[in-house]
């Protein structure tokens, strides 16, 4: 998965030292050798921002103070960056992307991608107007397993969708960690950064993503009950929602922070009238397929059964696991491809798939309206 | 686990050639040796009636062909029975656990109790005036590990319950064969004998009934969205929930027949703010406990860390799986204990656990509130 | 699972307060109704054994002090018992259960069959001799996914068998358990009473006759070390084998009752050329089949797949767990087959399938020879 | 986990298109950025060699026909490659890595080190004379919870050990497939290239490793059976083994590459009399402890419970799985370390662990011994 020319030029806002995301995002560019991280503006502390290029190994003049240097400074070079990776936290997404999409680079965005509807609209209009790429890190989809999912149900093999059951539970923020100086529980539970949901925005809108992305359905409305369990947070740190999509089929999302003994919890299940598909991102080689009166069967990520949408992800055997940072890893080398192939001014492979702004949008999307229906009693919203 | 004593004489209502339920409750009753099965009116159809009742082994003269004569029947020998099981479509539950109500008979009850609330309350009130017992096989409470459950819970072992999460999921009904001649179908999706819910009351009480049962918690509203997916039937075949507890604890039920691969797919997980619970009953020897920023720990059925509660319906060692019917025939037994108290006009140990008709109300209740619900658009309905 | 006749009248030496096997014996007599037990030499010590059976609700005239005294008083009347099962310590299995077929009961012995291959050869010619039937309760082989396993590989579905692996696995005894009173370690590890194998007799019968069972292979030789880790323990708690199967095929087994965290740990695993096959008693209504080259299936007990070998054991639906007691009983259940058949001199049907003096003889005879091999520093040694 | 100082450049013999491992080496070498791949000899056949430098990024001058000439090159370059990774078939393992020792590289070997132990003793003897460190790549030792339970073995967590289980069980060589050019299989299974062990060599030397470097037990004999199942293969392709430690453990290793089902079945058991530790390497997160009386519990990567040995090799938080290639990458990592602290003329950090040449020699002799031990009739053999 390498190729004959040279890698993409790419900075990075945001994911100094302490934060985690921006770590993910480095390894994620590195392991395909399709990247070459070379300018940043990693915090908005200039000090922690020049320590963390240093320990990165980036080149001096390139570690920036502000997201605002980072675009003057390397627009006015001949080795500029190509693409940014931005990963702030979200109330920070919008106008650091829009700086760079004017500036003419790709942007590569954590979810969600901004905090409003509106600032999300408005930043597709900007890529679509710049030529850009726009691309937001809904990683769990560069999962093999999970395209293994999509391309099943697109050929029918599920049948008719009846059912699409997610969750997301975790349970770090089963405290008040954020009370303590837990540096991402921090910003994670403050309106002011985050927007106005807190773990609905943080994993909810992951598994909505996925729940779409593998089924091929569009939600129509929604209820949802998010609670705060926790003393004194201040946003959602659970979320039950039962979603009405279109064509009758019916949903529920699960997304929670408080619960006990699930770490990363996402999971996934689907079903139709001829069969269904099971999938948990902590065990993520493995799809259980159940077609209907036959005996369930588990599909491994490059095992038998495996289809060209999963095996293009798949870099090893069967057996010998793939993780979380080679699926974010996918994502960035999908986007690579979209790169690679504007650069060649060449159309870039229909294989090729990765979420863009428009996931973007409705991810916020789906947040503003759980927020809403929650606020209004848990009735039922429209999208 | 057997007694000094002669076994309690037992009566069956339904339960002829071809049921299910009847054969189980048939076995529940003889596997711990404290009922003598002795008397029915096992179907409707006379011959049928006979045929099983030959076939089981029962006299002749005991057989009888309605429920009618074998409450005459019975009242009127000396040797006649204690106790009658009721095992018939859900709506002659009613008629037929009334008349042996008032002929002095205990009465255990398949659920659904009753096809209406309004019946349920009589049924209730008959017993109590009858002094007799009114028993309702809610079978999943009889595992030992659901008991080890709700015993640390009691205890505190989750702290303060936030979130309730249920399923109940199967996929025999994914296709429609009550059109084929299926009779466990037919009259499960039939209005007339199944009452106003479907799926919501063949098996969505099953899971309402234990999530009360482990948490300790009353549910106060919920709101339902039933769905009939297979074409022409007529009655409920998913139901998706969200729940509102007792002291603001939230909760999701989804119940469903139609999902492949899913057998009898009975799951129960349960958080509080010191720890979590999950439990399956296709592994029914097994309860991971989760408590907060801990490993994981599994207890297992008669291994380390079993309470009293579970090791009193607990037959065998660790390792040695005890399934469903052991489970089932836990409930007869307790019930039994109950029964042979009031033989012998002794108060009932306090250990003793099953559930009643206060218990079969609550799950009448609960499935004409969904059912309202549903018909509202999946509006909230308070209980 | 009943039948228009009486009850087999069984009796029972061994089983008392305070044993285990003896009360799993009885409940798998009672589960499908085709025992009716009604007599016993319950324990060596005529207090125990009265009390025993007044708990049991044996009439106290067949409550006897002595399997002698019970073959007497059975032999002398007109409805005396028709079967004896035999629940003592191994030391005693060969002198009741010849007593017993000598008085024209059929037997059904717990294993190992005998403490000697001449007394396990000695009582197969007695039985063949009487023309009684001599059972031994392999009781692993009553479960229905071990039937299909049999069933599937007799039929082709995994080609020449090359490898067959087995283990049981259990820690009780992983301490000097024994020292402190616990009679059912203390006969276990007593030479006297257990014979020459200690966890090779007691565990590792099992995996042998399953591994034949249900591979249909013969043993040709076997290596074996046995172990004793616990200090002052008599006999082997640890065991390894190597062995060699006619046609080439290759095996091995580990038994040990000294690995913390293994309650009851028989697994077994099966490859052939075209497939294999996985099976672990804990989880014992799934059976993971793995043809070459395609997906993993699993095949549960009453689900799509299954065998009429299976289905024949099966009481309720796939997803409702049967357990180790239904296993038990349906081994019971096979041989109560066989005793009917005679009773009515009509054949037995050929579906019938039960472990018998034969299995019972290969089990003493895998014992001897693996004390044999591991005494000899552990070599190769010939069946 | 990234550094101030420039990356190790790396070299590397083999791995060219087609090659597997080569890849992984590269990925691995890549994805905490301590080394910069800028010259190899990548295949023995030079247009491939040269189209796969191409593929991958390396300048032309430094794509090498041959590892002579790689040598040769490298060493006459100011920016010359300080450290080799061997990844050809194995009987090259032993020219290629004395040449680079003795050009004063650094090594990083692919297992097994040799093909015979003479040569393992020589290439540890030339890297101790060259002062250069000579690592082999059992990457399995890479994993987080491999590390976990060595760690928690060496601090007494579980007592005095008494048997360790090893399995690793792949199916891809359950047909002939070298007979058809299957790359892979065909150098694997010929004696010239391979050595004379097949599936011992190939991946029983992994299991072999691990189990001593989280048991930390010498073996001291073993009894090997080794078959060839599939026909006209050249090397064994199954192998049963059972070891003797020092102190009086015992253990089994179960090696095979046709059962049907196994993708990469690696795994490990270890047991003391305090407790036991079970993983595997499919679902390489998680570990499972099974102190003696308790509860067993699942300890995570990340999660609670986890020990510095552990923490130090991951990545990211729990719930987000790692797999293989991080495993290898951690061992990469390891070496890097080692290398860093050689070029600053500093001690290496203590808490660095990675197998070395002595590792290497282990294993060469394990797979001697194995042989020896099979072609005797699987006789004990002392180690």
């Amino acid at each position: 998965m390498a190729a004959d020319r040279p890698p993409i030029r790419l900075g990075m806002v945001g994911g100094g030292q302490g934060a985690f995301i921006g770590a993910v995002h480095r390894m994620a560019a590195r392991l395909d050798g399709r990247y070459d991280f070379c300018a940043g503006a990693l915090s908005s502390d200039p000090e922690r921002a020049l320590a963390s290029a240093r320990e990165l190994g980036l080149d001096e003049e390139r570690s920036y103070g502000s997201y605002q240097d980072l675009v003057a400074g390397e627009s006015s070079r001949q080795d500029g960056v190509e693409a940014v990776a931005v990963v702030t936290p979200n109330h920070l997404h919008f106008p650091v992307a829009k700086a760079c999409l004017e500036a003419g680079f790709h942007v590569i965005c954590d979810k969600p991608m901004t905090v409003t509807v509106d600032e999300a609209r408005e930043l597709r209009r900007i890529a679509g107007d710049c030529e850009r790429i726009l691309a937001v890190t809904y990683n769990y989809s560069g999962y093999p397993m999970i395209r293994q999912a999509r391309a099943m149900i697109a050929r029918g093999d599920l049948g008719r969708i009846r059912v699409v059951q997610g969750e997301y539970v975790q349970d770090w923020l089963a405290e008040n960690i954020e009370a303590n100086g837990h540096k991402q529980a921090e910003w994670r539970t403050d309106p002011a950064r985050s927007g106005a949901g807190g773990c609905i925005g943080d994993i909810g809108t992951h598994i909505y993503h996925l729940m779409h992305f593998v089924s091929g359905l569009r939600t129509e409305a929604l209820c949802a009950e998010l609670t705060t369990f926790v003393e004194q947070r201040r946003l959602d740190d659970n979320a039950h929602l039962m979603l009405r999509f279109e064509g009758g089929a019916r949903g529920m999302i699960w997304a929670s922070q408080v619960a006990p003994g699930n770490e990363n919890g996402l999971r996934l299940r689907v079903y139709g009238d001829k069969g269904g598909l099971a999938w948990q991102q902590e065990q993520p080689n493995e799809l259980v397929w159940t077609p209907l009166r036959q005996a369930p069967r588990k599909i491994t990520r490059g095992g038998a059964g495996t289809v060209d949408a999963a095996a293009r992800l798949t870099r090893i055997p069967a057996g010998h696991p793939e993780g979380y940072i080679e699926a974010f890893a996918s994502v960035y080398t999908e986007i690579a491809a979209a790169i690679l192939a504007r650069r060649d001014s060449k159309p870039v492979d229909p294989a090729v798939n990765f979420p863009t702004g428009e996931d973007g949008e409705a991810g916020v999307a789906f947040v503003d309206a759980a927020v809403r229906s929650s606020r209004a009693g848990a009735e039922w919203v429209n999208l």
